[in-house]
């Protein structure tokens, strides 16, 4: 059975935070072709309004959805950004969050998303992760349980926050393997050669 | 002095292929910012045609240029994904790469963007790499001096082609610390915590 997975942007929405889990979520479906079974995911990007989204480094997307189309999602993934300032303001936003986080199997964030998923309520009392940069704020909002630094992503009942843009892509494989099988996520691994070499130097 | 970054698409192109790269060189410009230095980059999107191009994962970006408009540029950027089966035989855009890259101080490549840059020709008689399942292929075309397997990225000259999907990212932050300094592209690697941590085992 295909999995619905909504991927959520707004203005500002940091691009990597929300395409690494796209590639990931959607080479999925290149890896059922080759298995001969039907696609592992339905993923659409969402957003509130129609028409182009500019994006915290400039690119414009196009959204599949508005949210008013889409009220029920198995995953729902929320990335971070600096539009994430000003949507954390937007009850309208939030309140959508809420109310489909509440038919979920999981509900997600990358970096700054966590601020909306906290906010919103899906992730308040919960562990959860955030960009390093980010942690001492979401701390002093009191909202999570605990926020975790130096951690890829922190899995917390269905809740699953990542830390900063790139982890949405090591968190986005282990959703991948926990929907399906961890087989099955290497091999989305292997699609998209996610066997990463940062040149120079570690990165602390 | 800003480096100006053409990043091309076209449709079928894969996500993260040009996806990634984005992420990179224009965070280097938040570092930049930090630093109280004008911008490091400016990066843009450059398509043969204007209005939405859809990427081969059924992503719709909007290009800021159209190839045409664009006559001159630092580093060149060729993402791969299906499409680049199409443009190989789009000999104006074959010929836009030619007259572009010319002029480039770097001409790069990710994934099967590789099969454009020796179409085209700035990649002929080169040591390249592209995505595994594509070497065979790309050496039966016998344009390539050597395509190799199991490296991130190859630089041959100002010729830099870079492994399946993912691998741009580390292409580009390579890249960013050649144009700048190692000091530099760690910091663009801090901002988008990429200290990837891939789940369950190695990808082999």
């Amino acid at each position: 059975m295909t999995i619905s997975i909504g991927i959520l942007v707004f203005e500002d929405a940091e691009e990597l935070d929300f395409v690494g889990p796209w590639e990931v979520f959607s080479m999925a479906n290149e890896v059922s072709k080759h298995l001969g079974e039907p696609p592992a995911h339905d993923v659409k990007l969402i957003a509130e309004h129609d028409g182009p989204v500019r994006c915290a480094k400039g690119l414009r997307v196009l959204p599949d959805l508005t949210t008013a189309q889409c009220q029920r999602l198995d995953v729902l993934l929320v990335p971070g950004g600096s539009g994430t300032r000003r949507e954390v303001k937007n009850q309208a936003l939030l309140d959508w969050i809420a109310a489909v986080a509440l038919g979920a199997k999981w509900v997600t964030s990358v970096c700054t998303g966590a601020l909306l998923l906290t906010a919103a309520g899906p992730a308040r009392g919960r562990r959860v992760t955030t960009h390093g940069a980010f942690v001492e704020t979401l701390r002093g909002r009191g909202e999570a349980a605990e926020v975790l630094a130096d951690y890829r992503y922190i899995r917390d009942g269905n809740v699953v926050t990542a830390a900063g843009v790139s982890a949405g892509i090591d968190m986005a494989l282990w959703l991948t393997g926990e929907m399906h099988t961890p087989e099955f996520a290497r091999k989305v691994q292997r699609g998209m050669e996610y066997d990463p070499a940062p040149p120079y130097t570690a990165m602390t």
